[in-house]
């Protein structure tokens, strides 16, 4: 309703206004101008000297990973990845689970030769288990997860294009060791690599896991991981093997796709004969292989079903080491 | 409201309502199956021994494609090339662009050499234009198109893999011939391949377009295509060149991420030297390349902005010709 105002003569109304208007203009004015002197000033509180954090805050959490590293009777090769690994691009954090029960982590030596790139976390154990990596740890701050076995060697290059890939596909296991699966007129599941024949789905191979001892996945499935049946870690725990077997069912089941996308290393060493521990890695088992298709059987028969899907994309990189790797001859 | 039923006894009234149910419910079964009756016999109305048309039932529109391939003054190359073409597995049909203006099509003698596995359309242009090809053709059912340049031969094996890929890429263009653009500090951009120096954005190289002339993409870019701004037109027309540079820069813009997925062939060849006709294809004029850079600058112009994005993802297909190609020195 309009009492006063509208009862006033025009002009009169109109200077009123315009008084009232200018008046509320400037106190919004005022009010705004408090509000930015009272703004935090931005100033970095991490000490710039401290040996432990001194980068974190200026990766954030979507653009870096965090590597997490299991070890075990190979505290030599440890260290050697370890000098290699700090340094990767886009590396948040270095997770290294200590499976050397009783024994002291090399924390205060490591600490003695910093400063380092990024922080690196000793996670001591109390039982050696496989499984001990796939705990879902407080210390994870990033959404990719770059595992890593204690003896395999993975080019800077290699790591940093494998990230970008992992950007775009960040619901599947994206590594460099790519595995299979096959199916027998029986029934029964093996398992195996390049030497078993191909699925038989058109021609060329095809594979059904990556593994997650040189991979990037997403931390999210570390979380799912605590949610499986108990005869998963059964199974783990039992055989010492094959987690990640049950990751790529993990992330098959949750994906309905094929669980990993295979990119091409350019440069992967496995270290292991450069240990001076004697200690020679769980593959090199007689029963290894037989196990892990022991595992994939036993993982159908838990989770009702195979979830594996093959694919037969194999990625690389552009141009990279040079541009003969995409030349054609046309 | 209640007037009948309720002022009767109770187990009068049910009588009467199990009564009147029942036949309700035999009215209507009577009348479903009146209805089942009066449904078309499901059958085939073409016929078994018709020329032009004795597969395409069989073939869905989401698991076949056409090829559209675009013909001028290489006869010769093209029927050796459709004689290749017409057996690849899951291709639905061939639209060939004939732009021999005033010329009769090979039609006739195509019939007299039939059956022939997929049908094949002629479709008879009335101006010789380089975007004729890119026409949304009432002849497409599928949701893939391949095209490609009528001298342009790709092994079949390639041509599976590419568009089981372009399956899980739909809307990207899946093809073999990767090039890109780079800008300069003076603001204009140049056209190029391996040549040109790298983008800049990290190691190894970048691709920012695929070229249409051997490429999967999706049908609907076709409907798009007619709604592009007069003056792409009319820079193809002034070129003849650039429509798969136009395509691109639509698709970019449609997806806001890089236009194409770089499949690298195995088998890829250019027929060029093989035909009678003495002709030689467009992209032996002198001015080809630079063209090809005045293109970019001018869509640039027409869509305000520079759309592509790139991209270095180079897909292979894994374990193929053999597993040597994935396999590694671990």
């Amino acid at each position: 309703r309009c009492f006063h105002f509208c009862k006033l003569p025009g002009r009169v109304m109109g200077i009123r206004l315009l008084r009232f208007t200018s008046v509320v203009i400037i106190v919004l004015l005022l009010v705004a101008g408090a509000l930015t002197a009272l703004l935090p000033t931005i100033k970095d509180d991490k000490l710039p000297n401290s040996r432990r954090e001194p980068k974190t805050q200026s990766q954030s959490a979507l653009d870096s990973f965090t590597l997490i590293m299991q070890t075990y009777n190979r505290t030599d090769l440890l260290l050697k990845l370890l000098n290699h690994y700090q340094a990767i691009p886009h590396l948040h954090k270095v997770i290294v689970v200590w499976n050397n029960i009783g024994e002291k982590t090399p924390e205060e030596m490591w600490n003695s030769l910093g400063p380092h790139p990024v922080p690196v976390v000793f996670k001591v154990q109390t039982v050696n288990r496989m499984r001990n990596r796939l705990q879902n740890f407080p210390d994870l701050e990033t959404k990719a997860v770059l595992m890593m076995d204690d003896d395999t060697l993975v080019s800077a290059h290699d790591l940093t294009f494998a990230f970008s890939v992992w950007q775009q596909f960040p619901e599947h296991i994206v590594g460099f060791v790519p595995r299979k699966h096959i199916s027998t007129p029986s029934g029964v599941y093996s398992y195996g690599s390049f030497e078993l024949q191909n699925p038989g789905f058109g021609n060329g191979d095809q594979y059904s896991m990556v593994l997650i001892g040189a991979a990037f996945f997403h931390s999210g499935y570390l979380e799912d991981f605590q949610r499986q049946p108990e005869a998963v870690y059964a199974l783990i725990d039992e055989t010492q093997n094959c987690d990640d077997i049950a990751m790529n069912f993990l992330v098959a089941k949750h994906t309905g796709k094929p669980s990993g996308v295979f990119v091409k290393p350019v440069d992967i060493r496995n270290l292991e004969k450069d240990t001076n521990s004697g200690y020679s890695g769980m593959w090199h088992r007689a029963e290894h292989l037989l196990q892990r298709s022991y595992c994939v059987n036993k993982l159908v028969n838990i989770y009702d079903g195979m979830p594996l899907k093959y694919s037969n994309i194999m990625i690389s990189q552009f141009g990279f080491p040079n541009y003969a790797n995409h030349k054609n001859k046309m």
